[in-house]
């Protein structure tokens, strides 16, 4: 009984019938809609709950989730071009971007030398109009330069260097953790002081090896994921 | 000045003269030991903090961090086999495996019909002698009924599906995202409620193309990363 009544609720949100963000009747509603006890109106929204198609608010009520973004690893893309992709809106807001001595681990990674003028670039980046990730890139100061006086607020990095400052890239190095987000970074992505956060680092090299872009993204754990798909035995 | 002490207290970290979550001398022997300031002697612990060296706990002082734990994701490979070649030591501790009614999502990802008889099997992982991640897996009953009388706690499911149930393995997807950790995930993975967790998503088929395996990883996200190389332009 309870099966059914889950899947009618799962068709509705997934149809849009029920939209991200608004909320489901009451258990009181559901009980008189579908005829059935407490309890059963209960486990289906456990259910749900638990295939994070729903989330409740202490006191408010049940609401639908909203569809994680998400982005394929398996290829070494800007995260406009790839949400581009997927017809999702892209916007960076600027947040800083100066010259900075590199501390050891930014110099080592870009092979200059420890204290070394590097230029920092912080942008926050918006998908449909909603902060989903904080970016903290550095370069070398003389790409840097140049990087910022290119249309940082609508272009990716990658574009950027690519397009307009002929940098071919090649590969990059990346490793993926997840932390909780500190007071700073709650507050540039609209979320609470210990939210998930996705952590990326990620540096890319030339064509021909050369470090160029070192980066650290923070997305929004409530918001994004990685995919792809991987081979048992590679080549 | 405070640089110096930086790279002096960095070198000490790195060359295993301050071992993993050994305390730190206090501010004040610090001060002495290198006739410094306690403004220098905070700047350049703070520096190191934030390249997540160290760590404080507040009313105890300042220690060493661990290094985390990695893994390549660029092939598909099993915990245990991917530590075993970095020398680590692994063991799994089996927390339940039992039939259960597959839910919608299980089903679905499967290829089984919604409420087939599915196994669950649940293990913590240890990594060298600790909890680093919880593993929940489901299979078909037949393949599950199969896995449950193999030794589960030294092998992972990866090798004996191919080694001793002669299922080669082909791809798997991913899906990765940031979660924080509820209570029964803190009370498996020795960490605090809302710690930070690194979920994966993995549903891994056949070399023709049947889903046999779909997985949920759970990793300490203080211990635990992904690492991998990614190319500009993949074929």
């Amino acid at each position: 009984m309870y099966a059914q009544i889950k899947e009618e609720l799962r068709r509705r949100i997934l149809d849009g019938t029920y939209q991200p963000h608004q909320q489901l009747p009451s258990e009181a509603d559901l009980m008189g809609g579908f005829g059935v006890s407490r309890i059963t109106v209960r486990q289906a929204l456990g259910d749900l709950q638990s295939e994070n198609l729903i989330f409740k608010i202490h006191g408010k009520g049940t609401f639908v989730s909203k569809p994680k973004a998400f982005q394929e690893l398996g290829q070494l893309e800007g995260f406009g071009e790839a949400m581009g992709r997927h017809g999702h809106e892209t916007y960076n807001r600027l947040i800083s971007a100066r010259t900075v001595k590199a501390e050891a681990t930014v110099a080592e990674r870009l092979g200059l030398s420890k204290g070394a003028s590097v230029t920092e670039i912080r942008r926050v980046r918006l998908l449909n109009r909603e902060p989903i990730s904080l970016d903290v890139s550095y370069f070398d100061k003389e790409v840097g330069d140049k990087l910022r006086r290119a249309d940082l607020a609508r272009q990716d990095i990658f574009s950027i260097l690519e397009n307009q400052l002929r940098v071919p890239l090649g590969e990059a190095e990346l490793r993926i953790e997840a932390i909780l987000a500190d007071e700073n970074l709650a507050q540039l992505l609209a979320v609470q002081e210990g939210s998930p956060i996705l952590k990326m680092e990620r540096l890319t090299s030339t064509q021909d090896g050369k470090p160029v872009d070192y980066e650290f993204l923070y997305y929004r754990g409530d918001a994004f994921q990685y995919r792809m798909r991987v081979g048992r035995h590679a080549s």
